[in-house]
């Protein structure tokens, strides 16, 4: 073990890291009309298994100690010198939407591995243990709510009724499929000891970095998430022979509701964001006035008071299409989180550790939700953001370059290590 | 053959029509959650074989010469007693909507099945053969144009093109499907000879006749159809990193130009009628801006003009809400069909017919497209309506009373029989 190496001259090996995010990239690949490359791994699919199965592999290869709890969170750790220390925990999600990029996600899991396999080649010992986690189901594209798995690793949600939850797709039972894949764990949730502090690098998904031109994002917290199922019933009939003014039309109230909330995301202004993502129409047939549409309205903000008023003007919008129009309309939550903000400490020292690499930094409030708010729960949190290329994320086109991410992961090794305490 | 019976004092078994109407109902039945029961019989799937094989034997049983054409079309023909005179034919068709009735069409094909019999059972002789139809694909709920198999008939569409229309829900060829279920027959099309006159009863699918309390309607003509399938193409991305300004979002525009569409009719007035019936979002998850989503628009006006304005407004209502939220929008025509008139005298036929078997009877347009104003292009043509109970079709719940299908085949067979020319 070559004594003379200081540890915060470490750097991590970024060619090696981007191979590994490449390879993983191949598991699920989805190609796009114009050369665009991304991944289709849905939660608990087929492919996500076999991405599991890769990653599992390479911690296997670092000779970590791989354990799998009972929601099918998967951790890889390397111990430290002190039995009795709580880790320092590395995290996020290996899951992806159904046009998903290979950055999302995967950065903050493999990134946690190449800080642990650059420890290693430097025979850097730590007082405390390493731990790197991904947890099941962070996106939500297919069970509800998003960050299902670290939810549940904090004491969120019980184990049981997160096993319950059904597929947005298929119908298929989370636990069933846990066991399907292979991935239904016996460590048990919430877990038994909670880390020493919780980090997480991630690309930011979103504009903000790339316009003003910063290479590290310090992030403050996560806006908060309200995501809602509407069920609209109305009358299917003739679309040649009914007239006008006897309709009960739910797809006019959809479209009603999706220009409405837009309208409300834009009275409001700030960080207020509303969209509809999922819609479908039945029977979905030129001439049928629809019988039903299924959609999804997600709301996001900042501050929790003003995500509250959103809401409320929401219920009002669809109160009043359904008096207007003669329709049903259902709404079924599923997911809400408040906002969340980080440790200040934490936030703290990945702005200080950015700096004393030499790179430009900023703070930022995360739009997306994350696996870390859960984490913040339970201890001491940050997440390092690295930009994303025209602010593109949840598409085949989603890129950073190898110069941020070699960044970003130099900031995440250098956090984790003087959490993780280095011994002289 | 007893001589005594009056061609005009002939009244048609309507017990014997609802049983068909059952039977035929059983064929690809759907059940609706308040005990409604409907139909999926679309057209060319395993469904409508059965529906065909069952009326083409209920034709086969009646002694008819039953043939089909390169299109689908099957006919029976009961002879007359004049091997040079053209036929009076009788038809629809029995294709359904993914959640339709059981008498939108049917009733049109078996009313002319029990026109034959009751003909045959009291020993009727006419100059004149009458021939039952039933065209392929009426509805265009799998494959557009709707009114296929009449159009082909008329001469309207090449054989060719129509056997390379592609299905709307699995890409299937209409050729080939005809060929898997066996009625890509050999007679040729056009029509080598086209009849001498055409009568279609059918049910109303709308609220008129039952708000006026008429039992009988005489229809002057059928309302233009526009079809479009819409795609927009915009910018997937991350619902809640994303903001509002930067979005160039699909799902917000098919909404704009729903509700959009909504206001031209309602503007409009009149006749107009505006329809979103099919819509889908891609990749239609809670959390991702959708990348693109296809939809159909369907106007109907009984007036070329006002329909030719709606259809403009709808293409500006594109432009600009293309160019205001960066999206691209391409416009694909499904169905164009001018309004059609029916033959005065043939019309004022249904009409006396009517009041002379006391029923009450009104004049009124077809707010839906039918194989008539497909075969009115080249005979002389007339469709009878009756009521529609709560103006329902295209739902399990349509329904027509025993009385009004007794009333309305009773009108077919006598106006059938004066145009089939009765012997002595």
């Amino acid at each position: 073990m070559p004594a003379s190496i200081d540890p915060a001259a470490l750097r991590v090996d970024g060619s090696r890291l981007w191979r590994r995010l490449e390879a993983l990239g191949e598991v699920g690949a989805v190609h796009g009309p114009n050369g665009e490359r991304g991944n289709a791994r849905l939660a608990l699919t087929d492919a996500d298994r076999l991405g599991r199965d890769l990653v599992v592999s390479w911690m296997g290869d670092l000779g970590l100690a791989v354990s799998t709890d009972a929601v099918g969170n998967v951790t890889a750790t390397w111990p430290g010198s002190d039995p009795a220390a709580s880790a320092v925990m590395i995290g996020s999600h290996i899951d992806t939407v159904r046009t998903g990029g290979w950055f999302d996600g995967n950065l903050g899991v493999l990134g946690g591995l190449e800080v642990i396999e650059t420890l290693m080649a430097a025979g850097i010992t730590t007082r405390r243990p390493i731990t790197v986690a991904f947890f099941t189901n962070e996106e939500g594209a297919r069970f509800a709510p998003d960050m299902l798995g670290s939810l549940v690793f904090v004491g969120g949600m019980p184990l049981e009724e997160a096993l319950d939850v059904r597929a947005a797709d298929d119908s298929a039972r989370l636990g069933d499929e846990l066991v399907r894949i292979g991935y239904a764990g016996s460590t048990p949730c919430p877990a038994p000891v909670m880390p020493h502090a919780f980090v997480e690098l991630h690309i930011e998904q979103g504009p903000v970095l790339e316009e003003q031109g910063i290479t590290i994002g310090a992030v403050t917290g996560v806006q908060g998430i309200s995501w809602t199922e509407v069920t609209i019933t109305g009358q299917s009939a003739h679309a040649g022979t009914t007239p006008m003014r006897l309709r009960h039309d739910p797809g006019y109230v959809a479209a009603a509701i999706t220009t409405g909330i837009r309208q409300i995301a834009e009275e409001m202004g700030g960080a207020q964001v509303a969209t509809v993502g999922r819609c479908e129409f039945h029977p979905n047939l030129v001439n049928v006035v629809p019988a039903a549409v299924t959609m999804t309205v997600d709301l996001r903000n900042t501050d929790e008071g003003l995500l509250v008023e959103a809401e409320e003007r929401f219920v009002a919008l669809c109160l009043r299409l359904a008096a207007e129009e003669g329709v049903q309309i259902e709404r079924r939550p599923l997911a809400r989180f408040e906002p969340v903000e980080f440790d200040p400490t934490m936030i703290e020292r990945v702005e200080t550790t950015a700096r004393g690499l030499g790179h430009s930094t900023m703070r930022l409030p995360s739009g997306a939700g994350h696996d870390a708010q859960m984490l913040a729960r339970v201890c001491p949190t940050s997440m390092v953001f690295v930009p994303s290329v025209n602010g593109l994320s949840h598409n085949l086109a989603e890129r950073t370059e190898p110069g941020d991410i070699q960044a970003g992961a130099d900031v995440l090794l250098q956090v984790v290590l003087q959490l993780a305490e280095p011994l002289g």
